[in-house]
């Protein structure tokens, strides 16, 4: 089972290296994650040293057999870039983040790469949930003002049939999930600590709620704790994941001020609400305001427009209900361009057309047959009859 | 006295003709003041209807004599382009604005061209005082914390070496001519209606204040009804006096923001101020920031960031106090250029170098020398001993 043993290699990873490392991400994009353990684990690689502290002499992939057992009997699924419901393309513009220059800046400038893997409680599947998403982040110490402003807007947001992604802190975190919740969620809150934790404390009773109607995921496995930097290294993800990010209050050093850099980064909507010029809380929000790639967004129609501009440059635009087909990767659509509109075509012959390896073709088609986009018969694939007549 | 005969010319001119019109600028390029006057009163040129049903027979320059006599029985000076303080560069930038189509539009829309006088109650300077000069302007009915910020940015600009130019009306202009006030001054209300009208009724002290500390100017002659189309006219005056707008609170339907994209069209600085998505009185203020080349402000020292960085591309920075050839026009600038630095020259040969009709320069140079710019001497003009040494 090659594909059990590198989705081992993924959870070990994810455990005994920090997300978001350069080093470990060109590591497993030239090694596989199972030739970048067996490397780090042998010491001969950047990150050697906390590997080996971590691992303390002992099997890395029993490490990962107790973290997925732990994970099991919690309720938690863990998932690895080898998932279907792994937002891959989302998370993929991390490798691609515009960075100032070489070696400089602290951990949180370096390490933006995409996660090895996610811890998720919930059941909704992700890569969907997120494919129609905006991020609402803002002020721990919010005003009143801010909290309306965030709940309103999250719960139109759900209302429009978008999911509301946050980071579940206190203030403007928390109206955002909860207005998504008043409106029938989906929400996500992205920790920065094990899921299993219920950080802040006073959340546990909010992220178990979320949990029920959305997702409560981390990068970090469970029992991690909500290290200060954790949270610079998490909104590198939840701006990722996003359409576009939504800052409604930020006093001049915010933390949320940094997932709206990423979101620009990462050519997603950069949006932040303005407020009294007198609010202290708001001048991280006019302070990114002054900036001509960071749009004022006053209400939910704002943000659709600004979402629906962005999209049209980076993503075909999501017209009308959500279709299996929007929630597709890049390997998945061009297989899915592949298959002929009439007659049914052979598996082989689909990854030559597609250009993509046959392995790759065999592993994905079965799955866009599950998704009821592709029938088979006989290892030839073809499209349902009412999708055919829709081409 | 020639001088005199334009000047009675532009007086009759302004008052015979509403402010702004296309046809009478390009009449009075072609033909110069007296000769556009004759054209009108004759009848053959476009406002000719007008003019002779508001003249009903009578002699325009009889009319203008009146008027000046009126306007120094009531201590009200007249400005012409002729005149020294007349702020020439600035008021000249309206006839190069940026206009949508051909002949399409209301008269607001078309109606943006320089005026041909203006009458002014105050001591000031005009031209020195708007050399450095900021408009605020918004909302009539507007709320306490508009009130507050309008004064606030007003205070700081006044303390920072700026004039205030607004419109003298109810709600943000109030607030911030009297801001402006509070720090000692100067500002400028722009009115729509006559200099001796106390309009609107409830500032008959406060307009009294300002042309005390500053100016209270015009377009239309003593007497003239504030008009409601008029406002919108008289906007363009406010953009293009000053360096840039700031519009603190406007609804959607407000006219300060047509004061806004007057200053957009001019290449000035337009700002505005947020305030809470929930405010009314801030819809036209962020719908306007939704724009990326208009800045967010929230206090005096991005009004002065963003000044800074539009003079840098389109005007020469004002360094130090004004000096008499900032307030050149462009013909003036060139017939200055063509003077060579250390010998006289014939006024011929100086148009001929300038590119200037021989009869423009005849009319232009004497009064470069009244500035003090140029010497004459037998028809020849030469830089003064101090200027040509700073060349």
């Amino acid at each position: 089972m090659n594909e059990h043993r590198v989705r081992l290699a993924r959870v070990a990873l994810g455990c005994l290296v920090e997300p978001g490392r350069r080093d470990l991400f060109e590591l497993v994009s030239t090694e596989g994650p199972e030739g970048a353990l067996t490397r780090l684990c042998a010491g001969d690689a950047a990150a050697a040293e906390v590997v080996r502290s971590r691992l303390a002499g002992g099997d890395p992939r029993e490490l990962a057999r107790r973290q997925l057992a732990a994970a099991d009997r919690a309720g938690v699924r863990v998932l690895t870039p080898e998932d279907l419901e792994w937002p891959g393309t989302r998370l993929a513009d991390l490798a691609r983040i515009s960075r100032p220059t070489l070696s400089g800046g602290t951990a949180v400038d370096r390490d933006t790469f995409p996660p090895q893997c996610l811890w998720v409680r919930g059941t909704l599947p992700l890569a969907a949930t997120v494919a129609r998403s905006v991020a609402v982040v803002g002020a721990r110490a919010s005003t009143p003002y801010g909290d309306h402003v965030a709940a309103e807007l999250s719960y139109n947001l759900v209302r429009k049939g978008y999911a509301v992604v946050s980071g579940g802190a206190f203030g403007i975190d928390a109206a955002a999930h909860r207005g998504a919740l008043a409106a029938g969620g989906p929400t996500i809150a992205v920790l920065a600590c094990g899921v299993d934790r219920a950080y802040p404390m006073g959340h546990a009773g909010l992220l178990e709620q979320i949990s029920e109607a959305g997702l409560v995921l981390s990068e970090w496995p469970l029992g991690s704790e909500p290290l200060r930097f954790r949270f610079l290294i998490r909104n590198r993800v939840i701006a990722a994941l996003t359409q576009g990010t939504v800052m409604v209050e930020a006093a001049a050093r915010s933390g949320s001020r940094q997932t709206l850099h990423r979101a620009l980064q990462l050519g997603r909507a950069a949006m932040a609400v303005p407020g009294q010029v007198t609010s202290a809380t708001s001048v991280g929000c006019h302070e990114e305001l002054r900036k001509p790639e960071v749009l004022a967004v006053a209400n939910v129609a704002h943000v659709l427009e600004e979402i629906g501009r962005i999209g049209a440059d980076l993503a075909p635009p999501v017209l009308g209900p959500e279709r299996p087909e929007d929630q597709l990767d890049e390997v998945e659509s061009r297989l899915m361009d592949a298959v002929p509109t009439h007659r049914p075509m052979l598996s082989g012959e689909i990854a030559r057309i597609a250009g993509i390896p046959v392995r790759v073709a065999l592993a994905k088609l079965p799955a866009l047959v599950t998704k009821g986009l592709l029938e088979e018969r006989g290892g030839a694939y073809r499209l349902p009859a009412n999708r055919a007549d829709r081409r």
